[in-house]
């Protein structure tokens, strides 16, 4: 296995900065890297925990302390194996696979032909060009290049379909259209393409009459929908409420890129809404309305963000929309609303045979004849690991500034402060002179309320850019003048600027500034 | 597969109790409940992940925000196998197994010899009685209960050997030498001993060259040991230095008992605190005196909480010391302190052939040949599971109140306000003339600041109980006079008792209660 920093297909320098800069600096490093790494797996270091933690805390409160209809719920990663019956995942959770008969590798089909599009696009660019710049010494009448610019194009339309329908049929017949080598001077002879099951599985339960084959979750929607009469009963919930629930699921990708964006093991961040059938589509706008509203205020610019809605929708759902940020690797998807139907529901109901029913008492007060129903559920689905991403790309800052006579590049993390790992960090000017111990005086009493760092070691202009490459967004310095007047100076992480302050002040003013109150109050 | 509750050992009515409060009141249901359970695996309800939660970022905060030299990790789940071999779980994390030849059902050696050591000692108590009420009328001489009870003592002192060895060939004997039958009149009639790892496996990798079987993780310590040389690194620690983590763990239980205290899929909270050789017990003692602490600052009485050294080492320590916890099963394990002296960096540093030292400076500073050394470390493991089950059996209270002119049981949960999953509800006394208006507006300006519920059905008194049975600590409630002078009535879950408050008080008095720095100041 060889490290993922090695395997990573990276068509983009920026993305490789940030992965470096990512392990560097203690935000990720790959999963047993003594080891040469795990494919596809990744470890949050040290400030990698703190700034996802901090992503995971504020979702968990706006989802559940500010709406006053949602509750959570923590369900385990194991569930009885019909759960994964009952949602299809048994059955069709897979990805077209197809081996070269050749080099006896594997691959996904569907890859295959995007890298394939992604050449003949390429080619088809470089073609216009040189037709660009010889346009005028063309001949009248037929020219070669335009017969291969029409075959090209012919190509991408037949491939573009071909991933909409996304059958094995569909691929085996491109696989026999189209050439399609295998990249690195390979062949273009391939197996037929079938279908491999994404989740992982397990044996469980060592006593011989109770082994069972389970599944790790592939996502954590399902422990709402088999909870949903315990939550709704024990909390007397009212329709409509939401779930919401932060856990890890796993996924045996067969292609897995562009660092922790697409994991074999990852997070979710998912809100399953129940509401009365018929109602759906007024609460899926809300939904995406809230959503998007909660990538700006905590921090994300919002040209960088867009809606994506699905043209195929999956077989549960009636409507779907992705919102999508500008990672370095174009727009892709960090979060889904999805209008799910009571698909879900129905399918547990008919597998367990226990009805899965709310009695709606409402429809009675309003003088309409009250009764029973399967809800139907809107999801917001976010991707714990892909908001950390999105948010370190955000935050990754590289300015010229003037230093001395000329210009060097400052490279720093411009985190909101209330994502930032460490809130603050306390300085003694120099190592002598009382200073260290009055600056553990103010990090002893500022430790209970935030998040700090204390550092004596080196000039104080490293220690300023060592803060600034963790998004640190204030440094707090104490020199000759603190033990005379009690006051410190404050730099400021984005405008670098210094400036004087009692230390008495100093809890209100971070506190201020980091606080989740101040992005609740502005959703 | 038959839910849990059924399936539940249970000698004890309170834990009985509590298992159905947990589930009555959305704190804990068996997993994948509809599909009649998973064994040995629970979910947390809307309640239960808010006390987890609040237990586990007390912790994480204690442990990393307190202690300028310890940061924090998230170490993924998955790892490379290799870990697990130099660890030593791929060859000896065991239980002992034993089938019934003639029921063909599976067995843990060891918990058949301690059901038999209940059995006997039963047994030897019900002839220890009977002796003393027959006493006056035993003739002189030697007499038969004599006898048996000097068989059953031998029988007990070589079972309680038994175990204390715990080999193979000693349970082999064992089921020998003393007639041990299956419950429910079966025979015994058994097998050979046989050992079973109890790591749960699984294939990742679908490219044909790549595939592998790889393990959940057993343990979230690993994940730290591999990460020692990541985090000291780009976080330029210097020892001692610690990293925390909390995160799920695997372990294929043979018997998993006693409601969350044992499950197949359960979170750890572990701090590796590496140490210069030769200082490891200094460090081992102040641990044990911190952590004892933690949990009594968290509420739990000192009495009920106690230190049990291990008499029998792990091969990878030189000290090693349990914190009990008085379940309603007894004083058991809720986090173990262990010395675990270079073991583990030593074994990963021979597998992966990358040194796995420390260079240390300040030994030159001191005078002292500086050189290159493998940390000790000392452990601190608790179970987040373990502990919230320690919580709730803690706080779980029925006591004798007066109502009218008779008695009735009150229940209620005595929950530390800072874990208590809703710090405060809001009740408009009626449902009209403006108060519920009136409480919304309370709810909407605290929300910000806690954990809430609103609440405007049934009686108040109803409304009170409901928060009495989820451990809320305070109910706000607004009655005519609240319109008049914007005062409100706050109950005490405790005391019961009520009284008037202006409404602009109520954040300072209710963030008081639950603030995190109260008990942080307490440590």
């Amino acid at each position: 296995m060889a490290t993922q920093a090695e395997k990573l297909t990276l068509e983009n320098t920026q993305l490789k900065d940030i992965i470096s800069h990512a392990k560097e600096y203690g935000f990720v490093f790959p999963s047993s890297e003594i080891y040469d790494g795990l494919q596809a797996v990744y470890d949050y270091g040290q400030n990698g925990v703190e700034l996802k933690n901090n992503i995971k805390n504020l979702w968990w409160k706006c989802m559940t302390q500010l709406n006053q209809n949602v509750v959570g719920l923590d369900a385990a990663i194991f569930m009885h194996p019909d759960t994964w019956k009952a949602s299809g995942h048994v059955d069709s959770f897979n990805d077209p696979m197809i081996d070269n008969k050749d080099s006896k590798k594997r691959y996904r089909a569907d890859v295959l032909i995007e890298d394939k599009l992604d050449e003949l696009k390429a080619i088809l660019f470089e073609i216009k060009k040189k037709q660009d710049q010889i346009k005028d010494h063309i001949p009248d009448g037929p020219w070669t290049g335009e017969t291969a610019i029409e075959s090209i194009e012919k190509d991408i339309n037949f491939l573009e379909d071909t991933l909409k329908i996304g059958s094995p049929e569909a691929f085996n017949n491109a696989f026999k259209q189209v050439d399609i080598f295998e990249s690195g001077n390979g062949t273009a002879n391939w197996t037929q393409v079938r279908q491999f099951n994404l989740m992982f599985s397990t044996q469980t339960g060592s006593v011989a009459d109770e082994s069972t084959t389970i599944y790790l979750r592939p996502e954590t929607a399902q422990g709402i929908f088999v909870n949903f009469l315990n939550v709704q009963k024990t909390g007397r919930m009212k329709i409509p409420f939401g779930i919401a629930q932060i856990g890890k699921a796993f996924r045996n990708e067969i292609v897995a890129r562009q660092f922790t964006f697409r994991m074999r093991e990852f997070e979710q961040m998912e809100m399953q809404y129940f509401v009365r059938p018929g109602t759906e589509m007024e609460w899926y706008q809300k939904w995406k309305t809230i959503r998007m509203k909660w990538h700006q205020v905590m921090g994300i610019p919002t040209e960088k963000l867009r809606f994506h809605d699905h043209e195929k929708l999956a077989h549960y759902a009636n409507a779907a929309v992705d919102i999508e940020f500008e990672f370095p690797f174009g727009f892709k998807e960090v979060e889904g609303i999805h209008s799910r139907t009571d698909f879900d529901l129905t399918q547990h109901q008919a597998l367990s045979k226990k009805k899965q029913q709310y009695f709606d008492n409402d429809l009675n007060e309003e003088g309409k004849p009250y009764g029973n129903y399967v809800p139907y559920v809107i999801e917001t689905s976010a991707g714990a690991d892909r908001l950390f991403l999105m948010t370190l790309c955000n935050a990754f800052t590289e300015e010229e500034v003037t230093e001395g006579e000329g210009t060097k590049t400052r490279t720093y993390l411009k985190l909101h402060p209330t994502l930032a790992p460490v809130k603050a960090a306390v300085f003694p000017l120099v190592r002598k002179d009382g200073l260290p111990e009055k600056a553990l005086e103010i990090f002893d009493d500022l430790k209970f309320d935030f998040n700090l760092i204390y550092e004596e070691r080196d000039a104080i202009g490293k220690r300023y850019t060592r803060q600034d490459l963790i998004g640190t967004p204030f440094c707090i310095a104490v020199d000759y003048e603190t033990l005379e007047n009690n006051t410190v100076t404050v730099r400021d992480r984005d405008s670098r600027e210094q400036k004087r302050m009692p230390i008495n002040e100093l809890r209100t003013y971070i506190g201020e500034a980091v606080s989740l109150k101040r992005i609740f109050e502005n959703l």
